[in-house]
């Protein structure tokens, strides 16, 4: 191993993610985070147990400014070379940086900076120190985020109204360059996903008025398939030209079969996925491009399925755990608070990555405490407290009390902490585990463990929000509306909430019946389509597939839309949240399909922690035969089905192939058929 | 009132202590703060519900980006003149800054931004804004500490060993400038406190090595007295000029008497109480520059005497609570934790500034849940727990155990919030005093009060730690040495922890007994003043002060030193911690006479709470007549003494004089003879 560069657990993340959040702009505005966003340190000191059979020179290369101590003795800045002679020594570097966050690179034999340091303030808070695999040369600092880039073809350019109308053939994001002379006067630069939006100025989401100047400027990396050029002055028009700005991440997911429009569907759902995978994982590039738990939880799965980076996913996670204390739910949302648990046990359960979870325990636990001092003390459900969003969806939901999905939900979150909690402790994390809830927890119940508070909770939300007579849960009890929507109906489902027999009940009762409302955001409806996936309703989830994203394709998507509706015409298209281009034509969310058809449809999933095992377990629908690759913890799984067979193979071991009732063992790189 | 800058309540001072505690240098070394330290916000929504009665127009002054929005909405980006027409809304300034701290400006007739607005995330967590009013026009930034500036002549100018040796002429901070041509190479400036320190150069704490360079360069403010410059060619002399930096804060006190030496040793106590009352009431100038909390506790009381500028006083509260979490003990240390009890109450009792401790109060709250989180369960005592610094002073004070000082300290943290509560709730914040130690408390003795808790305490402190037989409190009981010294009976004296018989028994058995080891730390060495003061022994006061401050002046002090040993010669007396000059030669709690004339020998306190009733009950001690003006509650005391008698005017009410067993009402601006 390498010498990387290193920094206090988490700083990393807090740092770019402060970047991000005060990146957004609208129209003229520039918009600050609606939710508090932390920051980095400003101090932190590194330090590791050393011993070196030689006298070894190096150097503590960093931006900040501090020092090195060998035991009690410091010996020099940094930045500046010292020698350490053959010995067993603590080796203490200091660093202080304002303008960044502190970090710190060494590289010389038996001293090098790694995850094997520790970094605290004083000697306070030890924790292991960050560090990322991208970050390994000593040229390099990790206050700039290691994107890749690469030039963007302009397929057309046109004038349109005195203006240069530029169209680059598919939806990008990155920095533009415009060259212009200074007699042009200020010039305009209006961006656009859609044509229309670059020409409307006034409406463009994205746009930037540059004062009268010679030569080239680049502008901040932005989204956009159209930009369209405007000058104060007639005469010379400026020249354009654009990056794409983009992490260079493999697809390793295939998935063909007899529905010819798969292929083009699938490219952009992988197009949409990959613009919004970057420092961490966006909801749109466009419009808000902040972070949020809700829509990071479904990205975490359609990423594993895609192209299976583990870093976006841990990055994600720590940005929205930010640094403590809990100020408010994440994203200022109830449920979005839920999700960071459900996330966390996601990643460890594809991963089985101890270390990560004992890195930002800490976190999670802070979160707990926020999230149980604020129950109803009567009832222990979650309730809307001051300051709290309550929000599950955009849908007409009876939020006039206690909602069932919240409840299930926190439900999730108790025995999450009870299965992370047993990982810890059965992964030499005991003494972490125990400082749980050191607080908040001995109040709510004290005594109970997480896994009799998760059922006291779901006894209770049986007896208030299940209505037997009706097969569902209504949304709740205390309006006396008696109210019934999709939605813990799904949830319960998806998360197993309710035996086998019980989701075979909702499914008829709610999720096929038609005088339920049906969903109408793409969002929730990944997670009914999941359901339906549960259900083995894979002809459902297909003809979905069909409709709404070929629907898409149709009207010209280049990458999966936020919400489509094919009752719209034209540039109805675009328009959302009462704005005429509110809606983002590159959406993380529009992704669904990858995991619906790897997951479910070639039915690849791990069956046991860390994928040790995992499960092959094709439910075709109407497909009448198929063609997947499917990633699977670090490999790869191939699925072939047809005439009624399926042949599997793996570059990993653990798999079964379940079919037709019957279920064979995959070995390592052989075909395995029933 | 007119409008002034507004910012995230705390977030200036939080900003200005990241600077200070990022500027320590020790000869070539950046030294980062020991403990954490916080940042500001970076991104914060500021609000109030305006009523116009005519239409106004205005501008959001910012150094952030972001935008003003009225009711939903936004209607135009910060430093954009905006007009709301006549009516009610609310107003909203939403400010990103991730160079500073958000904050933000608006000065039209009734929409002034200032202490009636309030802050938040979204609109999480409003509190009343931040501001100050030394920030009431447009074009400062609250970024910027607003510090004075004048010329330092030189004294004196010497050829010394190639260089040249500037003197200033006394004990000075700010700004050094330096004019040289490029011809001379490397310029390097060496300061000193004195004159050996300046020319010693490898051991001058604080120094630069400028590359060549033509011109005017400004140097970072630093401390010093003398300068010494050298060139690494021969040839032109770089000249030097230099600025005092400060606040222009007046002396309000004055003490004369027949005690000759007075005058000039209360010189070098203000002048080294001025040049530490900066942002913050550091300890000392030069070396550690950092804000300690035990140190600030003494300053809070001595400026009360000096100059009474409140503001110094909140900074430096809201600069050691920093933000929460409480990582650590304040200065890492647990009595200093203590003492930010101490100082609120101090602050408070002094002012009656009740907003300030609701300012606070949400951090209060969370020190004392980390003090009351990490004590022995079992006997309730702080004892040293991970991370922890027991310190009380410099001295051999048994440590193998509970220290009956921490827990006397802890007794005054419990009895102090249920005086801070009560306040509170007298002062119309019951509901923020409600929000008492929601968490640890309840744990650590459920349902106990406050006040139950100091007695249970007192108590077991009586139990365990007072020795009858020997009049005094032993260090701990545990190490079973039965070590005594003077610490833990200096603090019941003070904190009125015993009763007055109780007091005098300590005084003669602990105090006054030579065979108990002399407090050695100047420190230390004003609680013990103090302590002798409350118990009438004026003249213990008195020659102290003579033979240690005189002392300081015979060997040439123009500011109170850290330290003075009678029996060191020469340069000797510059060392300290190991280091030649490791001794400071202004350290602010060098200032303590100031407090001992005013507070004890004029006799001049408050009686209760905002001073609305103060007592003057001098204590002559050996000094057969002096004059003093005491500054008390905004306004100034005199007391002038001679031949028995004690004649007493005052700019306030409230007053009482007390002398020879008779009070007598002090009316405003009359003379009053007792």
């Amino acid at each position: 191993m390498g010498a990387k560069w290193i920094w206090y657990s988490g700083d990393y993340e807090v740092y770019h993610s402060m970047l991000l959040h005060a990146r957004r702009t609208e129209y003229d505005f520039a918009f600050g985070p609606m939710w508090h966003v932390s920051r980095p340190e400003m101090s932190a000191y590194f330090s590791k147990n050393i011993t070196v059979d030689a006298p070894v020179t190096a150097k503590a290369v960093s931006k900040g400014f501090g020092y090195v101590k060998l035991d009690e003795r410091r010996i020099c800045a940094l930045n500046e070379e010292f020698t350490i002679p053959a010995g067993s020594y603590r080796l203490v570097v200091n660093v202080t940086n304002l303008e960044t966050f502190p970090s710190c690179f060494i590289d010389a034999p038996g001293i090098e900076t790694d995850e094997t340091w520790t970094g605290h303030f004083n000697e306070a808070h030890p924790k292991p120190v960050g560090c990322n695999d991208a970050f390994t040369c000593v040229d390099q600092d990790p206050a700039v985020f290691p994107f890749s880039y690469k030039p963007i073809e302009i397929a057309s350019a046109n004038e349109v109204d005195g203006g240069m109308l530029y169209d680059f053939g598919q939806e990008s994001f990155g920095p533009v360059y415009v060259t212009a002379e200074k007699s042009a006067g200020t010039v305009s630069v209006y961006y656009g996903e859609s044509e229309p939006e670059a020409l409307s100025m006034k409406y463009s989401y994205l746009r930037e008025h540059i004062p009268a100047f010679d030569g080239e400027k680049k502008l901040m990396s932005r989204a956009f398939r159209y930009i369209y050029v405007r000058t104060e002055n007639a005469g010379s028009v400026p020249a354009i030209r654009a990056e794409l700005e983009y992490l260079p991440l493999e697809d390793l997911f295939v998935f063909t079969s007899d529905d010819a429009r798969l292929p083009e569907i699938l490219k952009i759902c992988s197009n949409a996925f990959h613009l919004n995978s970057r420092e961490f994982f966006l909801d749109g590039i466009k419009r808000d491009r902040w972070v949020w738990s809700g829509d990071a939880y479904q990205s975490y799965q359609v990423s594993r399925y895609l192209f299976n980076d583990p870093d976006i996913t841990r990055r994600t996670i720590r940005a929205l755990l930010g640094k403590l204390p809990v100020l408010q739910h994440t994203n200022t949302i109830n449920d979005y608070s839920a999700y960071m648990f459900l996330g966390a046990w996601d990643y460890f359960y594809a991963s089985g990555d101890i270390k990560f979870i004992a890195d930002i325990w800490e976190n999670l636990v802070g979160l707990y405490d926020f999230i149980v001092s604020r129950l109803d003390p009567e009832t222990g459900y979650v309730v809307k407290q001051e300051d709290d969003w309550i929000f599950i969806d955009w849908a007409d939901i009876d939020k006039d009390g206690p909602l069932a999905a919240e409840q299930i939900l926190l439900y999730n979150v108790y025995t999450t902490m009870d299965k992370l909690t047993a990982a810890l402790n059965e992964n030499g994390y005991a003494a972490l585990a125990a400082r749980v809830s050191p607080m908040v927890n001995k109040l709510a119940g004290a005594g109970e463990t997480y896994s009799e508070k998760a059922e006291t909770l779901k006894a209770r939300i049986m007896k208030d929000f299940w209505r037997e007579e009706r097969g569902g849960f209504i949304d709740t009890y205390a309006s006396g509306r008696e109210h019934m929507t999709r939605h813990a109906n799904i949830f319960a489902i998806l998360f197993d909430f309710v035996p086998d027999d019980v989701k075979e009940v909702i499914t008829q009762s709610v999720l096929l019946n038609d005088d339920i409302d049906q969903i109408t955001t793409p969002y929730f409806k990944l997670y009914e389509l999941m359901a339906f996936a549960r259900m083995g309703r894979m002809e459902v989830i297909q003809d979905y597939i069909d409709s709404y994203w070929g629907g898409m394709i149709k009207n010209g998507a280049t990458s999966a839309w936020e919400e489509f509706d094919p009752n719209k015409e034209g540039i109805e298209h675009y328009a959302m949240y009462g704005e005429p281009f509110g809606c983002s034509l590159c959406h993380a969310w529009g992704a669904g399909p990858i995991l619906l058809l790897g997951k479910y449809c070639a039915g690849v999933k791990e069956t046991s922690v860390g994928a040790k095992t995992f499960e092959v377990a094709p439910v075709p629908g109407r497909y009448t035969h198929f063609e997947a690759a499917v990633p699977m913890a670090g490999g790869v799984v191939n699925v072939n089905y047809a005439d009624g067979k399926v042949t599997v193979s793996a570059s990993i071991p653990g798999g079964t192939l379940k079919w037709n009732g019957r279920e064979a063992e995959i070995p390592v790189n052989q075909f395995v058929t029933l």
